[in-house]
């Protein structure tokens, strides 16, 4: 019993089906940051196709937009996030980082004894 | 903004690798019910061999043995679980149960407004 043993929380929103996890968290947070959704997909080696599919999904099961495509610009064809999407962007940052302080102090009551 | 939203978490315990989590967890809980991995495997409509693989990554990620083999009596041919195994078992258990109600309690917090 000397193996360090470390924890892994995954967090997925359901409605009627799964709608939002880990894969669309990053996505979004790459669109803030490179302001495409082309770029976005790029950067984490996922298809176009399967982060446009990612999104949408995740729209229509919330509910309500997540990216605004935007034309022209500086940033021309890129994508930004909708106000609701980047509440529920934080939403779910925020309730993902409380539940991974409690999994951090739960962790010796639990898993001490096997270390 | 009218979706019922419900979260879902999965706890995943690692070493150098992933090596415990829900598939393992409901193994045991099938072990400890059935006295059979092959039956546990039948109940949940896996093959055999990768439930056995799966018990043996765990066992050798962890250091210790989950299941006891038994050969002869009533169980014949079935399998229990070990002492760490059933300590384990019970530690995850009471882990994902203390999360679960934490999540619970940081629900309204951040996805009321969602609702």
């Amino acid at each position: 019993m000397d193996r360090k043993i470390r924890t892994v929380l995954t967090v997925r929103l359901f409605t009627d089906e799964k709608c939002f996890g880990p894969g669309v968290a990053t996505l979004l947070h790459k669109v803030r940051e490179l302001h495409s959704l082309r770029a976005a997909a790029m950067d984490m080696s996922m298809a176009y196709s399967k982060a446009w599919t990612i999104v949408k999904n995740a729209e229509r099961q919330m509910g309500f937009p997540l990216l605004l495509s935007t034309t022209g610009g500086r940033h021309g064809g890129g994508a930004v996030l909708t106000e609701e999407g980047q509440a529920l962007l934080d939403a779910y940052d925020g309730y993902c980082a409380e539940l991974r302080e409690t999994a951090d102090r739960l962790y010796d009551k639990y898993f001490a004894k096997f270390q």
